[in-house]
């Protein structure tokens, strides 16, 4: 499972940002991420283990830097560009996290940092983009708003895109999520007679990028574990896209999870054809109690994007019923003050 | 600092409840907790560090089972009983944490355990030491109502005692979080030109177990780290009990943190005289804005009481400028429901 996870940075591939990344490409990634990201704890629960009828094996993204998985792919995309690319900064377009993370990973590699954000943002995620420095360009929430705000500041500043998730660099940092946890539960050492060490590994869907890398792990490691994405039933483009071959534009997403609002793009979308065994889909009251179960029994602070994996195994205990389950907890970017009116959508 | 770190379990004494323990007892504590408490992490986070001003490093016993620190002690007596105690059960009595975490030492080891609970206590705490198969006897609030409820409970079942904190076989068990910490810092490997890992270990005072514990892991370590306790004002009794030289009694307490709602004991106060270098003390709204910092920034779920401590160094900042500051985060047993008017109590 480690072949080449003594490969270093120096002799990684030069991924362009429209690249398949390989499982290759995600040991890079990782070995370019030591000392930069945090190496994120895997929790359990047996009562949550109880409730699931399964193993559930959670990797504990909430806690990586800027709160979320998002900081892998960032870093990964800031740190493996040349000199004169760094030189000229990035800029992204964002509502929360990536943008964040982007931030950050621009201050500690020193170099300028633009995003492009929707008026309609949450706050706390407004706030973490500027308290790590980055210039933060103000636009309307449709699609085409956000398109041509960030082409603008693209062409004033000349600095390099790095999409939230369209991007083969921002894939293979997040793919490194999916290869910490399978090889932190693999040095547990509980053997399995030849068999991987986990069954499944599910992360919500949005733009697909955190789900194309850990489709690419899985995959890459062991073809008998399964990749599952979970998506909310209000922003199930993804779903419907992969079930149908095409990749469906423009609709408008009606849930309670900010973060899994956006749609594949063309990388990810081609990445989970291939990769991505099934999506399941939850409703937000069943997102919202996964999320307090995770607050009460992983005594984390998860924002409701980060729960819908484990809603979906809830939903579908069947489906996973003995089984050695992953789940990426994705971030931890909650408001506060919002909480005690999303509490109220799932009373306890 | 691993001196006598292989003793195992079978080498250690015989820890009488009234004996002042050591940190070899503490060590053999850690031994005999081996497989049955979890290693918690050691947290950190640069963006609390700016605000402190110091180095801080987070101890999260929240993620400790039964959701606290409380299950080192439990589990330390539980498991040093002989077969003849073993097979009478215990009784303690507990609004809260010792209780549901005694109850899982109890069914861990196959024992029946008896829970004497105050009508005041939080009903997710009450559903807790259900959950783990304890019987619960309801008595009044009234620290001679307890007392009395126990009394009967114990001349009925010849069962043994478990005080919460009064005991030394549940303080050498708390004292285990500390020494945990500390070695987890060293083996960190920030060398420090002979100094100990940590300058200072803060935990919450209540009853004195998780605070002897820790003061006498610090002082058995290395004389220089300091073990500074942090206690709600409303709850100042340890405080003015170290302060005066004389053992505060009968007070009844006024703080939102109910888990340090307790008085210390004879042996606690003994142990806090001769090892508790200070007392810091902080109000309610001190304590919810460190538990805002806490859930925002580090992204764990803890309660009230586990805030003190963050609370106090903010306080106090000129007393840990720039040193490396350890704190026990003690428990998240929060109730979900209560948390709006908690979070009203110091907004954002």
């Amino acid at each position: 499972m480690h072949a080449d996870s003594d490969s270093v940075p120096g002799d990684a591939r030069r991924l362009r940002h429209d690249d398949r990344p390989t499982l290759g490409d995600i040991h890079d990634a990782a070995a370019r991420l030591v000392g930069l990201a945090h190496v994120t704890p895997v929790l359990r629960s047996r009562s949550l283990d109880a409730l699931a009828g399964c193993e559930l094996f959670f990797k504990a993204e909430n806690l990586q830097r800027a709160g979320a998985f998002k900081f892998r792919g960032a870093a990964n995309a800031v740190f493996s560009l040349g000199p004169d690319e760094a030189a000229r900064g990035v800029v992204t377009q964002s509502s929360g996290n990536h943008g964040a993370a982007l931030a950050l990973a621009c201050r500690l590699r020193g170099i300028r940092c633009t995003v492009v954000v929707p008026h309609s943002a949450p706050r706390i995620k407004r706030e973490a983009i500027a308290r790590n420095g980055a210039r933060i360009v103000d636009c309307g929430v449709a699609q085409a708003e956000r398109n041509e705000a960030t082409a603008r500041v693209l062409a004033e500043t000349g600095g390099e895109l790095v999409h939230p998730f369209n991007d083969a660099r921002v894939i293979a940092g997040q793919g490194t999520a999916a290869l910490e946890l399978l090889q932190q539960v693999e040095r547990r050492g509980q053997a399995r007679d030849g068999r991987p060490a986990l069954d499944v590994v599910l992360a919500p869907l949005s733009g697909g990028g955190l789900m194309s890398g850990t489709a690419v792990v899985a995959k890459g490691l062991d073809t008998r574990i399964r990749a599952i994405a979970a998506e909310p039933e209000g922003a199930s483009d993804g779903h419907d896209s992969l079930k149908s071959g095409t990749r469906i534009t423009g609709r408008t997403a009606d849930t309670i999870s900010d973060g899994l609002r956006a749609e594949l793009g063309p990388l990810t979308f081609s990445i989970l054809r291939d990769h991505c065994d099934d999506v399941l889909l939850v409703s937000d009251a069943e997102t919202v109690a996964a999320m307090r179960l995770v607050w009460d029994r992983l005594k984390l602070v998860i924002e409701p994007s980060c729960a819908v994996p484990l809603a979906a195994v809830l939903k579908h205990r069947d489906r996973f019923a003995g089984q050695r389950v992953g789940l990426i907890l994705s971030g931890g970017n909650v408001d506060l003050d919002a909480l005690p009116a999303l509490l109220a959508l799932a009373p306890a």
